[in-house]
């Protein structure tokens, strides 16, 4: 993984800071909103804060009650601090990104996690 | 499906299935509590399927409606792949974690991800 090889490289400047978004589609299930959505994401990319950025899907894990596997799409961004994550944010990339795609999804969820550091 | 063939070309080494767990404290903001479930947490790298794990706490990002930051402490790991989640599940080492940890917990809520390869 790029980000885990990153990290040996500059175990100084680890991101500690990541950011989990969660998108359920209005239409769930259709393919090409689905992937309307992925191509959309990918293009967040190309803003430079963004440490790492991974695209995901429901995986195909046991089902358990504890699990919700009912979102569409989500990404995994990692970022150095809260103010890269907030330049992203304003970003005119993401901002077209939004304007692009938000007809898509009818729910959004986001968890931002700040790494406990140590072992 | 474009999905699949892509992902056949990945390569084996990248881990692909990310599982993001979020714990809610019987007693929020209880420092002793969360500190005592981030120890029990780490007791879990030595489970040897887990290829990355990564603790953390709710980040001082923007409030926003989307951003959901009512958890106390997160998991987030990296498998490659689902066979090797379920190891996991099933390790002594995590069974013992649950059995030593889970009266501190009112809630979990578990997000299991398969990364979509390719930029």
């Amino acid at each position: 993984m790029a980000l885990s090889s990153a990290r040996a490289a500059t175990p100084a400047s680890t991101p500690s800071l990541v950011h989990h978004v969660f998108f359920w589609l209005k239409r769930p299930g259709e393919q090409a909103d689905r992937n309307q959505l992925i191509a959309g994401l990918r293009t967040l990319r190309a803003i430079p804060v963004i440490r790492d950025l991974q695209i995901g899907v429901p995986a195909p894990t046991e089902e358990r009650s504890v699990v919700d596997a009912s979102y569409d799409v989500s990404e995994l961004m990692y970022f150095d601090n809260a103010a890269d994550q907030k330049a992203y944010q304003d970003h005119p990339i993401h901002q077209a990104f939004v304007k692009q795609c938000e007809h898509l999804w009818q729910k959004v969820v986001v968890y931002d996690m700040q790494v406990v550091p140590g072992r």
